[in-house]
């Protein structure tokens, strides 16, 4: 097998993608972050799970060429997030869910770390996206930060991975009315977090 | 939705996927990952895809309780390894890929960073287990540092992503004769990587 390079065999992984897709229409600002989540789960069902808010991407590329916060609720994801493309961007990727203090006022409030974490984004002066791929609590107390004014999104990537309590927060940021980028159902995770969040640098600021 | 302790949520979690399975007859050594992959997942055709040579996991139980170097692809996939059970097992978990000399070396032999990491994890004098849930050469280089009787795993995890080199590199595993678990097709990544090496961690120690 001879060497590749890796943006070739992108291209060809993409290639290949399109292809199986076949004569299926994609809506084109959608159709980058589709094929990039097919790319890294190889699982065709997120062609049916990703949903969109109307306005959702234009906004988002608008905050990432601005510069922004983007608050994941795994490390995981944050490792996920394409390093070269977050400096174009002048943005960059937090993640507090391995701060001893948030564990500590997590177990004395009896709530998740995802929750506290997510309190904690909420105070930073500076324009927000959340990438959720693991946590419901994450998106709930997201949704209620937003309720009571405490927080404004300027976008929500809402795709935990799981069987309890998942498709509901899901939904629940659907409804939020806040821009949003969500994988309905119970897939998710992690990986498709950091995939949504690259796709949109990679929009924002194409590679060569 | 009241506040429910993750280790609940993961128990009831883990009771639906069971539930779900059915009358499916597992191997009680392989249950508890495949399980595990589901649950990171969501997606139940792991239940068909994950492939264990035989006696893979009795030598990955032995070897995590010796102690060991788990060795993954991608800084992700090392995110994902549960930091307390890796400590339990005095093993560490370390990924070359973001080390600068490495991108140097594989620009000027024209290799992926993947296949150097590689190599510089065959000199690590240690025992090692091997986590790749990202690079087809990672494997591939793999499969000619045994050939050539440079390494010799205790176990390789293989479970890239992907759709191109990625099921011949899996299969190549396969043949290798070492020690393995495999997502078979194109299916895997980062998560599934962790995922097997946490649910490994947690049969070699199990938690409360």
């Amino acid at each position: 097998m001879n060497y590749q390079k890796p943006m070739d065999i992108e291209k060809k992984s993409f290639e290949i993608i399109t292809k199986e897709l076949g004569d299926v229409e994609l809506n084109p600002m959608e159709e980058p972050i589709i094929k990039r989540v097919i790319h890294t789960t190889a699982d065709f069902d997120y062609l049916d799970n990703l949903y969109f808010s109307p306005g959702a991407v234009e906004q988002a590329l608008e905050t990432l060429k601005e510069g922004c916060v983007i608050v994941t609720d795994t490390q995981m994801a944050r490792s996920g997030i394409n390093k070269a493309a977050l400096q174009k961007s002048e943005s960059e990727a937090i993640c507090f869910m391995s701060d001893e203090d948030v564990a500590e006022e997590a177990k004395a409030r009896g709530i998740t770390r995802a929750a506290v974490s997510m309190e904690r984004a909420a105070s930073i002066g500076k324009p927000l996206i959340f990438a959720a791929g693991n946590a419901p609590t994450a998106l709930l107390t997201l949704c209620r930060l937003i309720e009571e004014g405490k927080v404004s999104p300027k976008l929500i990537i809402g795709v935990p991975v799981g069987f309890v309590n998942v498709v509901e927060s899901k939904e629940a940021v659907i409804r939020s009315d806040v821009p949003c980028i969500v994988a309905r159902g119970r897939k998710g995770g992690s990986n498709v977090a950091a995939a949504i969040v690259n796709a949109l640098l990679y929009m924002a600021f194409p590679r060569e």
